[in-house]
């Protein structure tokens, strides 16, 4: 079994960005917050968006099951106030639970939060409950800037984050660390702000004990993580500098990467330098990256090529496959389980 | 000739320090601002500070030249006024020129620029100009976000750069875009900023006509490029993207990448996928790193050792070392050819 931990639902009917649209001008003025019923999207507008996009890439290439949250650089946690990013989560977080009632083989939700800049995040517990208990989502994007690229939170080693944190550890649920799209202009969203918020995260965990006040804390960092693995003697250096543990004891049991690098010699530096149990396989798909490369003649994102064919054992390539994501997912393990995978 | 591009007077005897404080202390009110003057740091004490560090390490490794500006981390652009910065970079680049003359067959200064945030870098003009002209200075050091973490300058393609931008043709001299201590608590100075800093800077590149509007201007991006070679992939499609040419043709007539990345398979992805003619040989030493690395035995800042066993022909890596260093830097070229070399 192929799972990728990394898909958002890109696609959606044009509806819902209407209802956004409407939910922004109202904030600034121009007419009625849109209800969240007023939204209209039927089962067969959903299917055809997936159908004819996420599943039938996910066909042509054989990956079997993606895990699927909100639009990422949609998410937009600097819009508007706690109410606004609240409304837009429930909704959002909703499609994705739609989806993945419509296709129970091949997408199982992870949750948006209705985090909102200088908000406290324990404001984001009730959608995250419900999130789990009632839609079924086995992990959360957690947003370490909602402020959208001036980074003026705390960073994730502080007790500000503590509420999260404590419910990700009841549910037993791990978080991708997913900035969204940047609203400050030095900032190109998925060209910096994305691989600067995977690096900086990383660096958070590194610079702290954050994984000593919390044993079993889990957070998937994006898109190969950042710039770590190409600097992988730094951040080791940087440690021994602070006199951290190793890497692999300090944090390895607790941070793990994905495979979003969009070439062959990336995704070769990732599983040479970070321990296999710490690669998941994922592409983003269809996310920042659509193209076709044109020294390839494959999509750019078509990342399961690029694990193919790099330097790893079969058994260790069914570990990034499936067996690290259902150890790092307990509750997709449980899923998949009860269906008899 | 092994010529390291990327050196800074990270070693310069304590006095330095101890005037930088008291000018900081006097922008809070305490006590008066120092004169220039009154740094007093004789020849002997430059001597000893380089000898018994940056040139005893150089001789170890086998390094000749080295392109030497003052400390990265010490800029703070983010502290004081512009007469705060002036006077700070007038000192720290006359230290660096003093250092030059110490020891003229293995330092060339390079500049930082007195920027302060919200200031025109218009007034940074005459501070270059006396580096160049009177000290010798090959390059400057350009920070893209003098705030220190807040990233509130325009983009490296706005208007607002003009000005050193055609000081910098006028003179023919490379910057490399260099971000100095964050004052932002997200972000770890060295881990985080710094390569953050690269990759923003790559992508402004890339999203811009900038290298049109200077078809000479060169940036020497350090630290490897931040995240850019492990992600190359995802940049030369979103160039794609964007309907940019080839990153070939759209930015390494202009964009160069040091080699300052601390183990071998950073330096092995980075000769795979960079065309060796935008390599420069650079070890940022004595910098962020400073250890030695358990898994080898060897200094982690010791990149000539990852240079040498990585996979590229002799000729090849004469111009990582000196070629391409001489082709970027012109000035350097004529102050080597002068000599002979």
């Amino acid at each position: 079994m192929i799972i990728d931990v990394h898909g958002h639902y890109t696609t959606a009917p044009k509806a819902l960005e209407s209802w956004r649209n409407r939910q922004i001008e109202a904030i600034a003025g121009k007419g009625h917050a849109p209800r969240a019923d007023e939204l209209r999207i039927g089962d067969d507008e959903l299917r055809e968006s997936i159908e004819s996009n996420q599943l039938r890439l996910m066909r042509e290439r054989g990956i079997d099951l993606t895990i699927f949250s909100p639009r990422a650089s949609f998410m937009a946690h600097h819009i508007g106030d706690f109410a606004v990013s609240s409304a837009w989560a429930a909704i959002c977080n909703e499609l994705c639970y739609r989806v993945s009632r419509l296709f129970p083989d091949h997408f199982v939700p992870a949750a948006m939060l209705p985090q909102s800049p200088g908000v406290d995040p324990a404001t984001c517990i009730p959608e995250l409950v419900r999130c789990v208990e009632e839609f079924g989502n086995v992990a959360i994007n957690l947003n370490p800037d909602p402020s959208g690229g001036h980074w003026n939170s705390p960073p994730l080693w502080d007790r500000h984050w503590y509420p999260i944190y404590e419910k990700m550890v009841e549910y037993d649920i791990p978080a991708m660390i997913h900035v969204s799209t940047s609203c400050n202009p030095s900032f190109h969203t998925t060209g910096a702000h994305y691989l600067n918020a995977d690096t900086t995260a990383f660096m958070q965990c590194l610079t702290s004990d954050l994984f000593k006040a919390f044993p079993t804390l889990r957070f998937v960092i994006p898109h190969g993580g950042g710039a770590v693995p190409y600097h992988w003697g730094r951040f080791r250096g940087l440690a021994q500098e602070l006199k951290k543990p190793l890497l692999a004891d300090h944090l390895l049991h607790n941070v793990f990467f994905d495979t979003c690098v969009y070439h062959q010699p990336g995704i070769d530096l990732l599983t040479r330098v970070i321990p296999v149990d710490n690669i998941l396989f994922a592409s983003e798909m269809i996310g920042a990256v659509r193209g076709v490369d044109p020294e390839t003649g494959h999509y750019y994102d078509d990342t399961k090529r690029y694990v193919e064919a790099a330097h790893v054992e079969a058994g260790e390539r069914r570990r990034i496959y499936e067996t690290n994501a259902r150890r790092v997912y307990p509750r997709l393990d449980q899923r998949l389980n009860a269906k008899g995978h």
